[in-house]
């Protein structure tokens, strides 16, 4: 692991979601900009000195030559950092896992992606909310057709903790994300309408075609926007509303997605992650249990636990490195991944989030300008 | 009343709503465009046969001459019959009470509105959603600062009902309200998203500036938008997002008010009217209920009974039947109306909710246009 | 009516409720106890002068010898004085409503139902919870058979607002409900425990065996329970579980129902009451909603409006006065009465309510005496 | 470990949660009754084969020796092996985490509790419910007086997956809950009562005083109880409700809990568990979700995430685990456990729950014998 050290909220849970299912175990690390603390938190994670690293540098020059040299590397540093780092990591062989955004500026984003795809290397991208069981079980059901053609989708991402100017008072977690060059040009859009993004695209296949966007700062002495509004249009006609918002007072992680299909509809709401609402036409407001015996292939491979039993956050997270394991292996062994290997977030979805968070920032700046096309949908 | 008689849903949530407390009581009608099925339903009403009229005009030449002649006329008619209607009634001296939307076109409205200031008629509106206690509650504590400066709106007006093509299988209602001679030229913005444009605007006393659009008709055969999103810019600096469907399979009248400020928020769902979810920065999501001690005049003399004794749809449309009695009461009196006859909706507020749709289409049918300003707002 | 005046809930309910549908016009009243105070009342309700009383005495003098005397009488009266004033109605010829509980001795609810049953008068009985729709919803489709057969009934009904020794502090309705003189010997449970018991036995068709009961007061200085637990065993081998409780910190009116079969379940929650939800064996958590058109006759009689325009407590109360309407009409007609006029509470239901109260009390005062029979199931 | 192979529910439960935090690493285990199964199953979870043990007693013997011999063991097997396998393991020296109820009869669990308090040994028992953050958080609010005296509390733990007679029908998980021999007298009030009855405790800190039973046996052909009703007295004149079921449609695992003070409440619902509902005297009802900033320590420690990142069921258990480390870690250094290892179920509390099911079938069996009290509490 490179970043993720002492105060970080991410690593933390990287750490918990790969030991949930036994695949992975934390061996070696890079965990802080500052060498020694980051030796120093290795160390009380129990981790082999000899491979508690100061520098992602000196991981990469001390796992290279070990017989055991660790099998991927999860980079969980701000966004600006993770274009070098993963370029230097894929350059040197090692497989990665790279938290979102995938880059800071769409040139990164679209140099990673290549160098991705020509390496070879695996590059897993941790889009969590795709993660979780009952998100699948949408995905599979829109894509057998319960659904009929999907007609509008609504998605937003609102949050709290950004509500005042909490990156002037110490919060270094706020104080990254509302600067230009460590965060990109996206504040709230990038740093979480990227992840509702994803999420609307992954459940219901759909191709974006275009969008608009309002963006606003409403936070005095914020660089970045702090709400986003968007209108997406996707091929072939359906429709996208997409709002994003870290000063949306009363949401502590309010990822909603609603997908209205000709012939019925889903709603997924995070916060309550084991159940997809389902409605048919003509038919009654119903609930799937994640659990029930009735659910997909992909939904169940994703789930441990009888219904009623509530897994959440940490377990979708767990399932991206299950499926993350699987990949790799499947790769090694060359043959097919199985179902939890499959449907997984990996770099061209990453680039895609960078163009978005590009597009709508074009929208916004350019006023007027109306309707704008990502470079990579 | 005008309209409003066999089949005609509206016609009757009016005849009980006016009825509820005793401030109205219905005496003259000419409910049918056909003009024995408009008698014979008002007979069957109990009508008077002498005041059992076949047409509007027929009404206007019975109830002028009269002593005992209606106090008011309520218009239950389709959109596109407004304007005559109640240019008639107003020029005979009635007073009004008008459906929404205030009338089909533009043009109908700014006379209509013009007639009823110079003419000094009562012209009452049946925003309904604004005659919710709760709705009023929030209204007032946003008016007193208790969020603070309002920085973003979610509003939306959901609906299933016409999800397939019923207008050409015979729905009546549905048939008028695709017909853009006598809906106009919003569809679902027309018939639900000036509710919610109301309702937004209702709630946090903004003024609207600009808007862009993006309306779509997924219906095959339809003539007029199914769904609509718009993005609104506010006075001041405020965003909004509306999102009204004809179409959104689950939703039975699906709406929803979200207002976030600066040191608060403020949400409310027309299908548990009786809450409204409160978040102060840095509080806990709390729940204030109708009823309850420490609400508002303007809550209080909207509601009835005490807490958990659920009220809804007839008593907030009964409210607006107190209001514009009370409103009528007091100009006759030549007082100032009591809480209940004030913050009621009237046809500036009509004319508002038509320039808006006008907007809507204009900025949707210009395509990349972008960002139009209403004429009222 | 008698009773109900000035700073009385209950009397202002039956007013709104009775006047909803236009099948009734109140008249005549003698509306408090202080016959000055009653009929100043009643002038301020607009009543005529002659018909507005100082005594149920001398309403039943003045309106037996009119020809357009009252069609019925409703008393909404402390419970010992129901007893008194019904018989002196019925005696008179006057049809009855009768607020619940019935009487506040057994002895005198043994009297009332033999002398309705006698007279041929009718006695309504006003238990709110069956009035609703979605209530008689879940009692058609389990006489149906449609959750198979009924095995275990969970019943509550919570309140918070004598969680404090308000009848102390001068709080007038509950001044009367903990005094044993004027309720009876029932607090919680004769006050709205018997509302429980009769909406259970009411869905399911049940009738009770046995019981065994724990009373408690927690407020000191109370004369009566404020918490009642009653564990119950109908024929048939069916068991339920109520509790009622006015000490409840959170409930507003929190009544709620879950009756489980052998091949599906129905939960109702007052405060939502437009919903039924429905759980068939191997099947989906589903929601019915009221207005959908695949209710029963049963359900669409007491509904005015679609799915999604919530109706509560007044129109539920409402349907009860459509239905006391209706059967009355129906005995002068000398035909039956249609859905509406039937499933109704009556004298005998109010009977049953009593002995229940009766039999709680029986047994918790028992002490380790166990299960005891009402005299009335 | 001991039991808990394949197609054991609980078994990899233990596994997952014990993993999670990484305080524990599963070596050796003797997973099956059928030593061959259960020693391929153990290689399958990739364990040393010297320590892949045929049967607990082989396992006893083989770690005995052992240098780096097991920290403790976790016995997964019927309830019925629980206290044999426990005796074992304490008298050759090992510290045990035992599934609930902690013995199938009262004569074990005497036994049992007593033998752990005489040899010192720590026996941890898996009372799920107790290692959820907001149970605890509710637990310290009321031991601070937080919601006054405890008035009233009412309890349940409804499932539905034995609505029909699947014991019959080769559900193994089934057929041992429903064998007296092997699930002890209590049938569903044994199985998930005992979990009711210690949350109730747990959170509230009252002492069961007396309870009256009601059970009842719905599935034709069964031999125990499938649905239970309880009412219980606390020392110091408290309430309580409790019903467990194994035959409610439409519950999951439906653990509900609701505290009844005389200045305030709290509400919790395990399909929810990041949230505890909060009312105060004369207050909003007001919901504390886990990861806020103001919660006790005992939930901190318990809680891994922000709020809004959903945790449940497994992070519950895994709470327990941490538990467990704890209090055996200190014991070993002889200092006081930290906030985690405390308020940790054990014998003594399994003790209880044998007790607890042991008064309620005697209560019931007893029919008209009324209150009972448990033999510990």
């Amino acid at each position: 692991m490179v970043g993720g050290g002492q105060g970080a909220y991410i690593g933390n849970i990287h750490r918990l979601a790969s030991r949930l299912d036994g695949h992975w175990t934390l061996v070696a690390g890079a965990f802080d900009v500052d060498p020694d603390r980051g030796r120093e938190f290795a160390l009380n994670e129990g981790l082999d000195p000899a491979r508690s690293y100061g520098t992602y540098q000196d991981l990469i020059a001390g796992e290279r030559g070990r017989e055991d040299r660790v099998d991927a590397v999860a980079i969980c540093t701000p966004n600006f950092t993770h274009y070098p780092i993963a370029k230097a990591l894929i350059e040197a062989g090692f497989d990665v896992i790279c938290e979102k955004p995938l880059t800071a500026t769409i040139e990164d984003a679209i140099a990673l992606e290549a160098l991705s795809r020509q390496s070879g290397r695996f590059v897993g991208v941790t889009y969590t909310y795709s993660g979780y069981p009952m998100v699948h079980e949408a995905r599979v059901r829109i894509a057998r057709g319960e659904i009929g053609d999907v007609r509008t989708v609504q998605v937003e991402y609102p949050l709290e903790w950004m509500a005042t100017a909490i990156e002037q008072k110490g919060n270094i977690q706020a104080a990254w994300r509302t600067d230009p060059k460590k965060n990109g040009r996206g504040g709230s859009i990038g740093d979480i309408g990227t992840h509702a993004y994803h999420l609307a695209g992954f459940v219901t296949g759909l191709t974006l075609e275009t969008l608009t966007a309002d963006l606003a700062t409403f936070v005095p002495g914020r660089a970045l926007d702090d709400n986003a509004h968007v209108m997406m249009r996707y091929e072939g006609g359906a429709r996208g509303l997409l709002w994003s918002s870290q000063v949306a007072l009363g949401n502590s992680n309010g990822v909603r997605l609603r997908v209205f299909g000709s012939t019925g509809s889903f709603q997924w709401f995070q916060e309550q992650p084991n159940e997809l609402i389902y409605t048919p036409l003509d038919g009654r407001v119903q609930t799937i249990k994640r659990g029930a015996d009735d659910l997909s292939e992909d939904a169940k491979v994703r789930s441990r636990t009888p219904p009623g039993h509530p897994e959440g956050y940490l377990e979708a997270f767990a399932n991206l490195y299950c499926g993350f394991a699987e990949a790799i292996r499947a790769r090694l062994d060359e043959r097919e991944p199985t179902s939890i290997g499959r449907n997984i977030p990996l770099t061209y979805d990453g680039l895609k989030g960078v163009a978005f968070v590009e597009a709508v920032v074009d929208s916004a700046e350019g006023g007027n300008a109306g309707w704008v096309t990502p470079i990579a949908v």
